[in-house]
C-alpha cells in the first residue's frame, strides 16, 4: 500500500475548470448567476456531468436533479462522497459550492492519473438548490438525499417567480431516474470557500471544521401608535421606531456580553409609514441568532424574547415574535475531522479548528453518515456577491486536502499506475 | 361702542358648513383628499369663493391661487387677516386647515348677523398647498404672500406624479390676477385643530398658542460593509444597520435628558440591503428635531452630529450627515396672543398657554405682521388620517373665540343692526 500523501493534483487543469464552469451564467464583475433550475444552472450541471463521464465516473441524476458520479473502489463498502452544489445566489461569486464539485473532480483525476485504486468507491456530488434563494427551502438536495423532503413535494414548491419546481424541470429537463440516495455512504467531505473573515485574518490555509453553528431566525413586530413627530410629547407615544432601535442594540450587547462564538445581527427593519416627521405604527425586526451549542442557542432566544415583551410593556406597544427558522448546531465526525487536520499537516498547510458560521449540504449529510468540512479563505470574508474571491494557492490547497482525507477515508488498496482504476477494476 | 364679547355664531350653520366642504373629495371613513392643484383641490376653492360672494365679501385670486374674501370696515386701516388652507394630505381629515377658514367665514357671516362695523376691514384667507405632500415647499402660499416664493418660481416646481404646478394650474384654471399680498395686513389669526394629544390629555377646550416650535430633519447615512451574519465575528463587523439602533437610542435619550419642551424622532430607517442574515452595508436614519428656542434646537443638532461622529469611528463606519430641514422657532404677537387669552377666559372656556408642535401658515405671516393661532383638541392626537376628529363643541368653541379675538383686534366701531355692512358702508 502507499501513501497517498503526495499524490499531485495538477494545479493547471484545476483551476481551469473552475474557468470554465464560470463561464456558464457568468455576469459583469466576475460573478455568476445559475439559480437554481433555470436554464444556466441546467447548462453548469450538464457541463459537471461530462465532466464526470471524461473521467470514468457512473453517473446517476436522480428525481429532483441532485448528480452523482461514482469511481469504483477494490471492493464494495460504502462510497466515500466529496461534493457540494453549483447553484448559486442571483449575483454570486464562482467558488461558493462550484469548489467543492471541482475539487472533487480534480480529486478523482488525480487518483485516475496516479492510477490509485481506492477500497471503497469514491463519489462526488453535486446537490440541487443548496441556496434556496429562488425556491425555498436551502439545502434541497441534501435534504432529498436523506430522505428529509420528497420529490413529489420538492415538484410543487412555487417560487418567487411563481412557478413551480416541477415546472421548471419539465422545462430545462432536469431530472434523471437513477435514484442514488439509498446507496451506502460511508463518509462525506465538502470543501467550502469560509465565506467569513477568520483564516484570512489569521492568516490560516486551512479550515479545519468541527461542526457548523446553530441558528435562529425570529421576526419581532411592535406595534405602536402612528403620530406626529412635532405635536405628541415624548411621553405620550407608542412609539415602535424606537422599540425597533433599542432592540437593535440589546442584540448586540447579548453578543458582547457572552462573547464568542455567540453571534448575532440585525439585518433587516421595516418602519411604517417609514416617513420622517410620523412616529412609527409598526417595526418589523429581524433577529439572527447563532451558536455552535443548542443550549447556547436558546439561552439567547429566552432573552431576546425576554427582552422585546418587557420592552412592549415599557413602552406602551403590542408585541409578537415568530420564529422563521430554527437549525440545531451540528458536530461533524472526529475521524473524518482528524482526516482534514492530518492531510493538512502532511502537506505543511498552516490550519485551525473552527466552526461554519454558514449552512451547508454538509450538516444536512452529518445526520446521515459520517461527515466533515474543509474551509479555505475568502478575501475580506466576502461571499454572495461578485466581490467574492479565493486565491489560487488556497483553492489548490483545499483540493489537496481534499484528495487526502478522501483517500485516508476511501483507504488505498490497489496498484499504482497510468491506468483508468474504473477499467482496471472491470477487468479483476 | 358695543363690547363684541357676546355676538353669537351659527352653530348648525357653521357645522353644516364644515360637513358641506368636507363632501368635496370625501373618501371611505370620513376623511378627505384634495391634494393641492387638484381638481378636488379646485372645487373645494370654488365652494369657498362661493360662500365669501354670498357673504358679501370682496373675492381676490392671486397669480398662484391664494384666495382672499375682504369685509370692509369703516376705516382704511389694515385688515385683520383670518384664514387657514383647504388643500390636505393624501387620506386627511375633515378639519385640518378647513377649520380655519370656515370659522373665519362664519365670523364674518356672525358680524353680518349682528350688523357689526368693525373699523379695520376684516379678510378671510384661504393659502395654497399647505401641505406640500404633492408638490413642495408646504406652506407655499403663504410663502408667496410674504414675498418668499414668487409665481414663475411655483409655476416650475414638479411634483411627486412628474407634473409642473404650472400645468396643473392651467388645467383646473386655478389661477386668478388680482393681486392681494400688498395689501396691508394689521394682524393674522389661525384657528387649528391641535392635531397632537396635549389639550385632549388635560381637559382644555382652548389652546392660545404663543408660538411654533423650531424644527431640523437631519439626514444620517452610515456605511459599513455587507457581511455573512453567520460567519463574520462580531468583533470584525462594520454593521450600519446597528449604528442606525444606537442612533435611535441616542436620539430617544438625548429627548428624555433635556426633557419637554425637547422633541426627538426617528421616524424612517432604511438598512441596505435589509436582508435578515446579511450585515447591512448602509443605514439611511432621518433624525427630526423640534424645540421652541433656537439656541436649544441648535444644541440638540451639535449633539446629534458629535454622536454620529463618535459613533462612526468606534464601529469603523464611513458617515454623513445633511440637513433636509431647518426652520427657526416663532414667536407669536404677545397682543394677539392675548387677545386670544382674553377670548377664551369671556367665553368661559378652559384653556392652556401651548407652543405649536406642527408647521402652520402663520408662522410664515408672522414675519409679515402681528400673528397668533389658537387651537382646539384632537382627539387622540391624530391627524393627516381620515381618523382625525374634533368635537362639535370644541369646534364652536374656536370659531367663538376666533371671532372675538378678531373682533378686539379689528376694533369695533359702527352700530349693531341686522343689515350687511357692506352694504351699509356703501350708504355711509
Amino acid at each position: 500500500m502507499t501513501s497517498p500523501a503526495h499524490i499531485p493534483i495538477d494545479r493547471s487543469r484545476f483551476l481551469s475548470s473552475l474557468d470554465a464552469l464560470a463561464a456558464i451564467g457568468a455576469i459583469p464583475g466576475g460573478g455568476v448567476t445559475r439559480l437554481a433550475f433555470s436554464s444556466e444552472d441546467r447548462a453548469g450541471r450538464d457541463w459537471v456531468e461530462a465532466r464526470m463521464r471524461a473521467l470514468g465516473m457512473t453517473v446517476s441524476i436522480d428525481a429532483v436533479g441532485n448528480l452523482l458520479g461514482v469511481r469504483p473502489g477494490a471492493g464494495e463498502g460504502p462510497m466515500v462522497l466529496m461534493g457540494s452544489h453549483t447553484d448559486t445566489v442571483g449575483s454570486g461569486g464562482r467558488f461558493d459550492g462550484s469548489l467543492g464539485v471541482l475539487a472533487g473532480l480534480e480529486a478523482v483525476a488525480a487518483m485516475n492519473d496516479a492510477g490509485v485504486v481506492t477500497e471503497q468507491p469514491v463519489g462526488v456530488a453535486s446537490f440541487v438548490n443548496e441556496e434556496g434563494v429562488r425556491f425555498m427551502p436551502d439545502l434541497m438536495g441534501s435534504l432529498y438525499v436523506t430522505h428529509k423532503l420528497e420529490a413529489d413535494a420538492i415538484r410543487a414548491i412555487v417560487g418567487v417567480d411563481g412557478t413551480s419546481i416541477g415546472e421548471n424541470m419539465d422545462f430545462t429537463a432536469y431530472t434523471g431516474s437513477r435514484e442514488w440516495r439509498d446507496l451506502p455512504i460511508g463518509a462525506y467531505l465538502e470543501l467550502h470557500i469560509e465565506q467569513g473573515p477568520v483564516l484570512e485574518r489569521e492568516a490560516k490555509t486551512i479550515g479545519v471544521v468541527e461542526g457548523v453553528q446553530g441558528l435562529s431566525w425570529i421576526e419581532v413586530v411592535f406595534e405602536g401608535a402612528s403620530n406626529h413627530a412635532g405635536t405628541t410629547p415624548m411621553a405620550l407615544r407608542r412609539d415602535a421606531g424606537y422599540a425597533a432601535g433599542a432592540l437593535v442594540r440589546f442584540v448586540r450587547e447579548l453578543a458582547v456580553g457572552i462573547g464568542e462564538p455567540q453571534r448575532t445581527t440585525v439585518g433587516s427593519i421595516r418602519l411604517s409609514p417609514n416617513i420622517i416627521n410620523v412616529i412609527a405604527r409598526e417595526a418589523v425586526v429581524t433577529v439572527d441568532l447563532r451558536h455552535p451549542d443548542d443550549g447556547g442557542l436558546a439561552a439567547a432566544e429566552d432573552r431576546v424574547e425576554s427582552f422585546v415583551r418587557d420592552l412592549a410593556v415599557r413602552e406602551g406597544l403590542g408585541v409578537h415574535t415568530r420564529k422563521l427558522a430554527r437549525v440545531a448546531p451540528v458536530a461533524f465526525n472526529p475521524t473524518l475531522i482528524g482526516h482534514v487536520q492530518a492531510s493538512a499537516d502532511r502537506r505543511g498547510y498552516t490550519s485551525r479548528r473552527m466552526i461554519s458560521g454558514a449552512s451547508h449540504d454538509a450538516q444536512i449529510m452529518a445526520a446521515h453518515c459520517p461527515a466533515a468540512m474543509i474551509f479555505v479563505p475568502s478575501r475580506g470574508g466576502v461571499s454572495h456577491d461578485v466581490m467574492e474571491y479565493t486565491a489560487p494557492e488556497h483553492l489548490v490547497a483545499g483540493a489537496e486536502v481534499l484528495l487526502d482525507a478522501a483517500l485516508m477515508a476511501a483507504g488505498v488498496g490497489g496498484a499504482i499506475g497510468g491506468t483508468n482504476p474504473g477499467r482496471q477494476r472491470g477487468n479483476t
